[in-house]
């Protein structure tokens, strides 16, 4: 395969136009050549390291064929990679999504475990009577080579006597739900944890007496998930951390659950009801629930209320998320790395999407 | 009078050995001398332009000897330019103030207004009894050329109506004490107003959903004071701001009252009882009241917890601030400008103090 006279956008790189030739899998050959014009703009293929479920599939619950669609939906957002996300639940029922989630491969990198070791005060719309600490002996058990990523509460009871342990298991480590202060932070930060999720959402304020979760986020160099849906964030806090952090350190995510791309309406997230409606889900009390986000739509977003470059927003979208989970043969334009990618028009609206050398949307 | 063998630091030209010449009241000449060691170092000196008294002295009820003392008081401190700055109060007492401090010269550049035109929500250690609206009739009568500077919430009544008539008579405006958010902020930033008052003190708080009037000032191009004792910003926050805004929007302040450098005890502000405990100054209920800083430890402060270069520490401790209130022959060490000056030994301890050509320190 061969995509002719296109812009290439490279997170390292940067933009140019050329030609990219693609063998089985596997990039072959990136030209650089120098067009008056170009159709389409190629980037690498987007990264989803969170999100719950979409277009009525439950992460909770999904079955092996459920995991399968989702992957292949995903496609038609441009999706290549993705890490399903549980919410805090009971270990048998994580053992349920691990086994199903197990042979399904396609774009699925690995599981996300989102609590259930995060703080009661900073829950959100997960569900509290799940929410407990974390012992080794639990951990032996739900810490499969699946599990690439999970969100804890450093205040939690036992979370500095187990992050060796999910270290050793290549486990990254991020932080989340959590209502720990600066110095709380500062202590994560310096044991290697360099990751924050679903920045701001389920941390404490920045204040100028303390700077809490969200000022540590910002002081310190830790790389943010970032739901660019307008709803979790404000454009104007979304402009603003791309300015204090830069490019480097955002990692865009839909934190989508089973209402995405679907109507609004009344759907479930970790057994509380969830309303949807103008495309923003909620529980009962008003709480923010989960996105209807797909990652697309975050991307264009992210332009447009950064105004950021297009090499910028290939690492916001794929390359950050990548490296920061280790994964190093996906997330660029060039020789040898896997040949996942989209084809955007200039409005940044999807044309295809390219996975393991195979035109899937 | 010449200045051997120093450490010059400008905030434009930077560091570098040499001597200065003054003669009168003017630096005449500055030699760059490359000098194997140094024995001081020479910065402009230092301007605050928010305080409300120091040692016994209250701005509301200071006779023209007090602000007389005031000032040489301020020398020790290495002040050589500052704006008493009065709180919410009647306009007979504003016009006292104005009055009492009309032919005072010395290093009084002006007055500052924080209040009366504020927000009752944000009022801070203000005294609500005082607070009002501003109209052109009251402006008529107390904004005399004396006053420099004042501190307006932008969401009182005719705020955007009376900003014309401020400009016109070369008031700079500030914001502060105010509950606006993101919106307001940038309707007043769109209006010509550049400056917030003793960031982020009375303002509203960053939230991800509306970035509030603390978002605004770290998102705009706004410059902000801030109170460098360590009680009113955490060291954290002090630095964060630091690396969000840099040194060229940064304007070091004591925002003292009569408590300051004096030892703890009762005192008052605005016809309020403040406590003075461990150095701070608290009301009744607790709200921080003003502070008991001095200008010399606040600049010590902000180079502690920013690391900041020294030729940094003469834009946020003197060069900034005269800038933004169009001051233009003071600031610099450079021929011609006025030689306003500090001498610090390697630890920033002050040395002397030279005002106008004289040692007055």
């Amino acid at each position: 395969m061969k995509l002719e006279k296109v812009l290439i956008v490279d997170p390292i790189k940067g933009e140019f136009t050329g030609d990219v030739e693609i063998e089985g899998k596997k990039i072959t050959k990136v030209s650089v050549k120098d067009y008056y014009s170009y159709d389409n703009i190629v980037m690498p293929g987007f990264v989803d390291v969170h999100t719950h479920g979409q277009k009525g599939i439950n992460v909770m619950d999904a079955s092996s064929e459920d995991f399968k669609k989702w992957a292949e939906n995903n496609f038609s957002y441009g999706v290549t990679s993705f890490i399903p996300s549980t919410v805090s639940a009971s270990k048998d029922q994580i053992l349920k999504v691990l086994e199903n989630s197990k042979d399904v491969g396609l774009s699925i990198e690995g599981i996300h475990l989102e609590g259930p070791f995060i703080s009661l005060e900073k829950k959100g719309a997960q569900n509290p009577q799940y929410i407990r600490k974390p012992t080794i002996e639990e951990l032996e058990e739900i810490i499969t080579e699946q599990v690439k990523l999970i969100t804890m509460a450093p205040e939690v009871e036992n979370f500095f006597d187990v992050i060796d342990y999910l270290k050793e298991k290549n486990v990254v480590i991020s932080l989340g739900h959590t209502n720990a202060d600066f110095n709380l932070f500062k202590k994560a930060f310096q044991s290697g944890i360099n990751r924050i999720t679903h920045f701001s959402n389920a941390l404490t304020p920045l204040h100028h007496r303390n700077i809490g979760g969200t000022g540590s986020a910002l002081y310190l160099d830790f790389h943010l998930e970032m739901i660019c849906d307008g709803i979790h964030l404000s454009r104007e806090f979304v402009d603003l951390t791309y300015q204090i952090k830069g490019s480097d350190k955002i990692i865009l995510i839909t934190d989508s659950f089973e209402g995405a791309a679907l109507e609004d309406g009344h759907y479930k997230l970790g057994g509380l009801d969830v309303t949807v409606k103008d495309a923003k889900a909620f529980l009962a009390d008003g709480t923010i629930a989960s996105s209807t986000l797909v990652f697309n739509e975050g991307v264009k977003n992210f332009k447009k209320f950064t105004n950021c470059s297009l090499q910028e927003l290939a690492k916001v979208s794929s390359y950050n998320a990548l490296r920061n989970l280790n994964i190093l043969n996906k997330g660029r334009i060039e020789t040898g790395y896997v040949a996942n990618l989209v084809i955007l028009d200039k409005n940044l609206d999807l044309v295809q999407t390219i996975f393991e050398g195979r035109r899937v949307f």
